[in-house]
């Protein structure tokens, strides 16, 4: 895949200052950029690497005015930041992956309907009473329980496994092992000091446009069902456990725990390997840091930091105090010294 | 699966008060039941919600004298909680898939026998040398390695992973995406700075009604086994390293890491997102607070918290010290500027 | 596999002292042996294990004199530390499956080409443009999307996942249901608090003789590549976001995450569950401790501890103050007290 600065510029209504035969075959930041990459200079803090750079081509304003020679190809834009995401998920859809229709071997229970424009990979399952919406793609080794239903657009990547029941939305992404509707974590204890496993007979519910990280795990409800909210984006190996609800358009960072039970709002910001108690209420535009600890409910538009969780401002003061732990200690005791005397 | 309220009673032995044709087809809680849910009466806290429920039908104990008018149609038994539990289970057992047979395609290397009640799922691999207990079921596109035994009555979910050698026991649930039995982490450095890898010979031995969490990982040892006693239950994204050894009866909550050659005792209780050090020994009956830090080893029935851990109680008196920081070097100011003049 | 202690004297060139016919199987240390176990005295500390261990051989040095009998049969070697771990590689390569072929069904794209001496698993994927090295085993249930390259002797195990497009070099090792590729986690607010998937067109680099714990998610960058150098050995359930570089030679314990755009060197050693904030920099030979959060920059052969980490010293005396506040506060009081009366 290789363009010309004079094709690009064409394609995006641009203006060639340079050599239109140049050729890019890769997108970079202007900082990293090589030969035969195309970068684009929005921030005008960057300014300085666009007379160093290798870059072959360069998105730049229509107005800009460059203050030494440049050796890369310049293409003048109206935008050139809203030029290079619109090339970028050009290029994305040319380079990742799309395919359609039924692979051999794979596993289609009798009376599932595989809609035309749906891809089924090879090695993958779907088992009885499965739904599929038009154009779901169910990579290779894919598992998709009894009963599951699966809205449309919706990609399920090689190895994800989908436990019976459960219900995907539409246009959801969820990522290579990824375990959705597994049992909860529910045991009796009995006198013997051994366990009963308490049944867990509901399921998982995620809504549309949802992203699903890799080898991330949402556990079945014990009855009703664990809710993942529209437009909520979950990154890789995070556990939901049980009947908890997660609000819509919440984005959660890598290896955060959350226990049985908790709801989390809308539109929170939850930072990497959080952990939240099980059974508390955590509200609307919630930003919480990472590695923090949540052991109770928290209002609507908090932002705590720290374990356990604190408002993240006076996170840093603690930090600090607690640094200055060794002065304390000496100063109490020159006090006393004093005192003595 | 929808049952009248006549059926129900006469199942369980319970006397209907109101109409005997309402159907159900779901269970809830009593403060979140809706039409169609059956739900039950147990703690009188919650006595107040039966006036105002949706569920269509309730159980009580014989003796309950409602205080106002209830909508919804009751069923007494003698131990509502338990006839529910009794209720679940059968609903479990009816809800979960069950199979039996062996789907084609699936891997069976010669010579392996295949017990008649046994499970192998289309796209799993049953390698060489594996000894399969009756019953057991192997759901799609789980592996089963080399000389692997595996007791009666085990479900391995689709995707999980057992490396050969290893031994699990009877009735244990090793869910979707659990690996049992990678290699150990442990590497000699060379001179040069870079590392030799060395060799993980020894196994994993997981006993009797262990149930293993989705894509939880334990690693086989270096020499020996790393141990999953009986009755232990881990829950999802755990991991356990090279030859620790886990009691028995002891839970672990999501997310929990156990360095190398650790013991943990038996009906232990320990949160999520815990560390454990390597070689360390935990005694019997510890409970330890979620994203603990456990450096040293562990004297039965502890209860700590913190990172690094102290005493449960220690812990929440140390983070009120930590919040009263600022305060407490105002004081040591004012003692300092008073003492000068 | 058994062995007669002559038949190993003879291999390793040591010295039998005792009954040459006594048979081994196993391997274990010395505190651990019972009969069957071959095990070795190195260490002097361990010297009075060998009077009592149930070992039916221990390798000793050629010029160690037992100050009681010993009951094991006794092989004299130069170095019975360097002589066990030859013996373990030589077992581990005996008792580790090393298939070769092709095993159906699997599936192989069309004009992708498999060396003769390589092995493609059952139900693994192979999908088009894919190259792969001489040697390379990929396991069942594997999955090697479009493009990808893996080098010489290469092993891919059980159920791991490479997206399209990633680079693996020669002679790693990725572990079961480790996930390669997978999208970065990255989106574009929108002004209605929905969010934007900004395209993952980079793709995942792994030098040489790298090691890739179980169900690791090593994502791929937004653009360009993300990096793990040379001879870099990953434990489990660890998180590299998109865009991380990890160096050569660096050592990192389970479930530690690395958020996006993070560099660190060459010869570190990270313990587990530790956490790096996004786009910094970590140097050369930097040792950090389990459980910490490194939220800046770490200068080369730094020594950290501690959430937010402080110099691994500083973290010892901090949590010994932590302890003794209760202490500061009452002597404050008493201070304060005093200076009132």
């Amino acid at each position: 895949m290789e363009f010309k600065a004079g094709q690009i510029a064409a394609l995006i209504g641009g203006e060639v200052d340079g050599d239109p035969e140049v050729c890019v075959n890769t997108f970079a930041k202007i900082e990293e950029a090589r030969t035969g990459a195309l970068t684009f200079l929005a921030n005008p803090k960057y300014t300085h690497y666009i007379y160093t750079t290798d870059a072959s081509i360069v998105l730049v304003r229509r107005d800009f005015v460059p203050a030494q020679p440049v050796r890369a190809t310049l293409v003048r834009v109206d935008d050139p930041y809203a030029v290079l995401s619109n090339l970028l998920e050009y290029a994305s859809q040319a380079m990742t992956p799309s395919p359609v229709g039924i692979e051999q071997p794979s596993f289609v229970a009798p009376g599932v309907e595989i809609p035309g424009d749906a891809y089924i990979g090879a090695f993958a399952y779907v088992a009885d009473g499965v739904r599929l919406g038009s154009g779901v793609k169910i990579f290779p080794q894919a598992y998709v329980g009894h009963g599951v239903e699966i809205g449309e657009g919706t990609v399920i990547y090689p190895g994800a496994k989908i436990y019976h029941g459960c219900r995907i939305g539409a246009r959801c992404i969820i990522h290579a092992g990824a375990v959705i509707g597994a049992d909860g974590f529910g045991f009796a204890p009995l006198p013997d000091g051994s366990y009963h496993k308490i049944p867990q007979i509901g399921i998982v519910t995620i809504g549309d446009d949802v992203e699903i990280g890799a080898n991330t795990t949402v556990d079945r409800a014990t009855m009703g069902s664990t809710v993942i909210g529209r437009g909520t984006k979950l990154d890789n190996l995070i556990q939901a456990a049980h009947n908890t609800e997660i609000g819509c358009n919440t984005v959660i960072a890598a290896q955060t725990g959350i226990a049985g039970s908790t709801r989390i709002g809308d539109y929170c910001m939850i930072g990497g390997q959080v952990g939240f108690a099980g059974h508390i209420q955590v509200g609307d535009r919630v930003k919480i840091g990472a590695q923090s600890g949540i052991p109770n409910n928290v209002p609507d538009g908090a932002r705590l930091m720290g374990y356990p969780a604190v408002p993240e401002m006076d996170f840093a003061r603690q930090a600090a105090y607690i640094k200055r732990l060794g002065e304390l200690f000496t100063r109490v005791k020159a006090l006393e010294k004093s005192e003595k005397q």
